[in-house]
Order: structure tokens, then C-alpha cells, then sequence
């Protein structure tokens, strides 16, 4: 297989020195280019170039997308064969540091990896790939071949639906881009055995950011009760149910998500100590208060409350409001497990959030562990949006 | 043995509805007081109450200090035997859940552990008590007692000569509380034992709180080349020693410390591959920044760089100074291992400080795991002055 370089044939100049998000981040905004050279088409290498006509950075053009140019590089190199396994192999190398307890983790976290809109999870002998940017996307059959050679597996799936593909003029698709067979896997987190579903699952088939924060909660659940609200298929609770709980009782407005709850449960054999109903968790939360029932582990995962900068004011008190909910709901001496998956809400915002609810609650609250995504989605120190994930481990009085 | 329970003779009126610092904040301030009632002496139980007249909290009275009271509880329940019993078994049953891997643990935690004053570390067999508020302090020998009766030991050393003391108008002491015999304690933390002075290391003779970041930082270490600046008695190196790490050099400015650094890596049998030399961080990071030499792994764990509010931006740029360095003596795709203890630094302004440092290193940084105190230095919800130590684990290309 050859790889050609791709050559940077047009050239984008800035507006300003360095765009406005500053140096090092790997978006260009379409406001802050001064002026297109070359005719570049969507998907094409491009580079960059200060006011001054220096060389800024090279990066995939898109005319479709507000983000005009998603950075590769800042250095004068070429965009061929050895920089694409150089970036994989950099991704791999520190998989392979740091997990050493799950056959289910982020290989490639886009941004995060310095590969704009490439996201690779592997669960087991599998692969699924995003494609999310434009050029990313047109060039996905070669960076599958790259993949089985860095990685010396031969299944790749492609989960290309996300709805972040339209604003790169892209369609939404899925299916095998290697290999064929089954699209369900099972993966081991831990103790526990997972079944992932890489054609139907929500994101790739399975949330590997939350990892590190499921084993990390387990280890206060021996002896619990525990009640775990937006419990999706069931992996924080099945996880402190193996870890002795005595009892879990899973919610979640999904009746399709509690049927594999279900099915892990069993797998794990801890049916027993499990149980799933449907409801809208404030609702089930707010009836449960009224009970009088109270659990020495509570936790909360709830999707994303805000999805936009605009959203964060109402986002911050559905945090404070389905919080107080929890930490009343949590017996003295127990545990509240509590995670914030919008990256518009800073960790300063979500622990202010928490420390309101604890003032309405009147309870005394202390945090024992603030945690963040697991270290395969890694943050980029000059980009904001790649960190998104909390998750604050907390007793309660 | 009888402890009497401590009846509340006198009365402190609050200024305001409630304390400046928030519902929840264990501290009264001198100012914020209206009017006190009944002539309490120094360490004497007094109640709390609202301008109305209305039960607000319960705790220690000290006219000598600025925190005229530190509050042990906002129930209207008596500070009896079973008050002092229950709270340190709380203390106790969450060590019990989250401390496995040490012989050397924080057991109580002060304001953190709802003991306003009270330090305890377990070492092994041994507990160092601290008591730093003046109501503590006069009850010293009973709550030796009910520590050594929760805890099944016979050795207490109180370790009582922090400068803050004096604030409290209390001297300057130690010597033991209970028992006997030896001053220094032998720990383990993970794979490695460590020496512990209890008598003449600093704070209480071990830093407990970096003990889960040390053995977090220790994964990246396997085969590298390691810095460790601010190496005090070597535990983050000798950890990365025992990790795998091909070499650890150590830098501090006190050579005493290095004394005790070398007789450690010898207990851990790697001293063919640690080797600790004195001098200023700043000015051994610059010239070896000169020599060329650039490391796998960095580590910086300075001293508390803002003593006081004032002190915060000269800190700040302190922090950007010395990463910089940091980031610089790391070889692209190294790992830089950077902690903050000053509490007056927030995370966010110790973020931004490395975001900065990035930026002038011209290096692109990646925030693998973000951490904090150990969970055994609990934060409390309603004390931000009890949240402290911030260390983050990064990859720097």
C-alpha cells in the first residue's frame, strides 16, 4: 500500500496573527480568514499563512464547514505516510501506558490526539472509526489501512452517523470499512463483561470516558444500597454490584437501554441485586424522596445538559436541582457519585452547582475525589472544547 | 475512662443572620460577632445563635484567635463521648473503604473530617496527632484516648510545633501522648517502604496527601528517564524508580532531605539508579535546559509557591516559570508530572498557568489525568480553604 504526500496546493491566509483562539488550537473559524489562494476543495491539505505570509500551520480545508481549516500540524512537515503512523503510534503508545484494565478504550480521540475529527475506539479485536471531518472523511479507506498495520487487527466498523457530519457537508452512514461479521462485541472493564453494540449503540457502541470513574466508584459500594438514575445500560451499577452492593436499582427513560441492563446484569451474574425500571429520573427521584427510601449510593450520569454556551444558565440549575435531588436521597455517611458530560459547564460551575444543592439540602458534603474523563480522551491544553468530562465522588452528611 | 459531656455555659451572637463564610463554614470570625454572653474561657464549648436569638451552631470559643469559633456541629446535639466516638469512626470507616494500599494514611483531617483543629496520621502502628485549635488542644489527652480506644493502638506522638499554633496563643510542643520508644516508623505506600520521622520530618513526618498521585504518576514511568525537581525524601522518584524508570535524578535545596532520599532509594534497592544533588530548582531546571539534556518524565512538586491572597499573581508566575522549565526539559511525548499545594490557587488559575507556559514553550501539552489531595484529605462542600493540592499528569509533544 502507498500513501501519496498530500501536497498543500492553495494556501489560506489569517486575518490576524494567530486565529483567534489562539496559538495551538486546531480550528480555523471561516471569520478569520483574510483570503483563499489555490482553489482548494473540501477536504483538501492547505496551508496557512500569517497576514505577513509566514507559515502558520497545514491543515483539511472545508468550505462547507464554519470551521474552515482543522490543523494537522504547526510545523513545516508533510502531510504523508510516516506523519499519519507517527500520530497513530503516539495514540497507541499511550493506550498502551494506561489502560491496562479494559479491552475497551479511545484509541484516537480526535483534537485530543492532534487528529482533528478521527475518533477510533477499539473494544477487543474490533475497531470503530469516526470520520467527522471532511478531510478525515475522504481519505478514510487509507486511514483504515493505517490502522489495521499500527494496530494488526482486521475488523473496522465505521460509525459514521453522528449528526456533526452535516455541518461538514457529510452524509450519515455506517458499515464495515474492514472486515465483516458480527457487530456486537464483548469487552472486559475491570471485573465486569460488557456486550457493545458498534451498528446500534449510542456514540460508538460504548462510553469508554467514563471508565476510570466506574472503577473508581466501585470502591465504595461494598455493603450499599445503591440507586443509580440515567443508568443507560447499566456499567456504573452492574461494576459496584460486583463490588459487593448489595442491591442496585437502575433508572432510565430508556426501556431499550434497560434491556441490556438487564442482559449485563446477567452476564455478570449479579441478576439478582439488580434491578431496572423506565421513568424520567427527576420524576422517579422526586417520588422516591416522598417514600422516605434513602441509599448509601446514589449516582447520577446524566446526558448533557447544555449543548450550547446559550444553555448554560438553565443547564447549571437542572445540575443544582437533579443534585439536591441525589444528595437528599442519600443516606448520612454515603455516597454520592456525580458526573457532568457538557463541556460548556466548567468544573468550577458543576462544583458550585453541587455546593448549592448542598446548601438547599442542608447536608453536609465533602468531596473525596474529583476525577475527569479517562486519560485515552486526552485534553489539549490549547483547546477548551476538548475537555468536557467530570465526575466528583462525594460523601454526604 | 469518663468523658464528661462539654455543656455550653456561654453564648456567641452572630453580627448577621449568618457567619460571612457561608452556611456550613466551620470558622466564626472575630468580626462577624455581636455580642457574647456567659464569659467562655479559651476552648470552652459555646453555643451559636442567630441575631433572633435562634440555635446556629455549636463549638469552640477562642478570644485569642481571629476564628473566635470553630464550629463542631450545627445540630443542637451535647459534645459528649459519643459526639468525639462517632466522628472518628466516621473518619476511620472511610479510610477503611479507600486506603489499601498504604501502611501511612491521613485519619483525620481536621475541618475536612468535621474536626476543626484535629490532625491524626496513621503511621503503621503509630499516630501522629496534631491539635490546632485551642479547644483541641486543651482536651488533647482524652482525645488521645478515644483514638487509641477506636483504634486499637497504643502509640501517639504529638507532633503539636506548627507555626499556626501561636495564632491560637498555644506553645509550641512535642513528645509523646501515649507510649514510647522509637521516633521513626518504617511505612509502606504500594510496592515501596518508606522512612517516617515523627519527630523531625516536616508537617507530621510523611506528605500523605500525594500518596494516590504518586502511584498514579509512577504508570508513565516505565523505561524513562526521570527529573524530579523539589525531590524532598524522593517518593515520587523512587516510586518511578520501582516503575521501571531507567533513572531518576533528584533535585533539592535541602540536603538534608537528600540524606534521607538516598537512605530511601537504597531501602527500595534503586540507588544504582537514583542520584539526588542540592540546589534551587529554578537555577538547576535553567542550566540543564543549557546542557541539552532533556527527560521521559518530569516531576515538580514545589513547596506552596501563594501563602496568602496577596501573594497569588508573583505565584502565578512562579508556577508559569518553573512548568516552563518543566516543559522544556521534556522530550516530545515525555510526561511532565506538575503539582500546586498553594490553596489560594484555584484549578483553573493552575491550568491556565501550564496553558501559559505551554504557549511561551512553543510545545503542544495534553492533560492526561487531572488530580487532587488524596482522599483522605477530604474537601468540605462549604470550606473552600479545605481544598489544597492540585497535580496533573501531561503529556507534552
Amino acid at each position: 500500500m502507498t500513501i501519496q504526500t498530500d501536497a498543500s496546493t492553495a494556501r489560506v491566509t489569517l486575518l490576524h496573527q494567530m486565529g483567534r483562539e489562539g496559538p495551538g488550537h486546531l480550528w480555523l473559524y471561516a471569520g478569520h480568514v483574510a483570503k483563499i489562494e489555490g482553489q482548494p476543495v473540501a477536504g483538501d491539505v492547505v496551508d496557512v499563512v500569517t497576514p505577513a505570509g509566514r507559515f502558520y500551520g497545514r491543515g483539511f480545508y472545508n468550505p462547507e464547514s464554519k470551521i474552515r481549516v482543522r490543523f494537522l500540524t504547526f510545523d513545516d512537515i508533510p502531510i504523508d505516510e510516516p506523519f499519519w503512523l507517527e500520530r497513530m503510534r503516539q495514540a497507541v503508545r499511550l493506550r498502551q501506558r494506561i489502560v491496562t484494565n479494559s479491552t475497551a478504550y479511545r484509541l484516537i480521540h480526535g483534537e485530543g490526539d492532534r487528529l482533528p475529527g478521527l475518533i477510533v475506539d477499539r473494544y477487543d479485536q474490533a475497531l470503530v472509526m469516526q470520520t467527522l471531518a471532511f478531510g478525515m472523511d475522504r481519505r478514510k479507506a487509507m486511514l483504515a489501512d493505517l490502522l489495521a498495520e499500527v494496530t494488526g487487527l482486521k475488523t473496522i466498523y465505521l460509525r459514521n452517523d453522528p449528526k456533526s457530519r452535516t455541518l461538514e457537508g457529510l452524509p450519515l452512514e455506517r458499515g464495515f470499512a474492514k472486515g465483516s461479521g458480527a457487530t456486537t462485541v464483548e469487552i472486559t472493564e475491570g471485573q465486569a463483561i460488557f456486550r457493545v453494540d458498534m451498528e446500534s449503540g449510542q456514540k460508538t457502541g460504548w462510553f469508554c470516558d467514563q471508565r476510570e470513574n466506574r472503577l473508581a466508584a466501585a470502591r465504595y459500594a461494598n455493603g450499599a444500597e445503591v440507586l443509580e438514575a440515567f443508568c443507560h445500560t447499566g456499567a456504573f451499577g452492574i461494576h459496584a454490584a460486583l463490588a459487593g452492593a448489595v442491591s442496585v436499582e437502575g433508572l432510565d427513560v430508556s426501556e431499550d437501554s434497560l434491556v441490556i441492563a438487564r442482559e449485563h446484569a446477567r452476564r455478570n451474574r449479579v441478576e439478582s441485586r439488580c434491578h431496572y425500571r423506565a421513568g424520567d429520573a427527576f420524576d422517579e427521584l422526586r417520588a422516591l424522596i416522598k417514600t422516605g427510601k434513602r441509599y448509601d449510593m446514589v449516582m447520577l450520569d446524566p446526558p448533557a445538559f447544555a449543548r450550547s454556551q446559550q444553555a448554560v444558565p438553565k443547564a447549571l440549575t437542572g445540575y443544582k436541582d437533579i443534585n439536591l435531588l441525589g444528595i437528599r436521597l442519600t443516606k448520612p455517611e454515603g455516597f454520592l457519585v456525580t458526573s457532568s458530560c457538557s463541556h460548556h459547564i466548567s468544573d468550577m460551575q458543576f462544583w458550585d452547582a453541587i455546593r448549592l444543592a448542598a446548601r438547599d439540602a442542608k447536608r453536609e458534603v465533602r468531596l473525596i475525589e474529583q476525577r475527569g474523563q479517562s486519560g485515552d480522551h486526552p485534553i489539549l491544553a490549547s483547546m477548551p472544547e476538548t475537555r468536557y468530562l467530570k465526575c466528583l465522588i462525594l460523601q454526604i452528611f
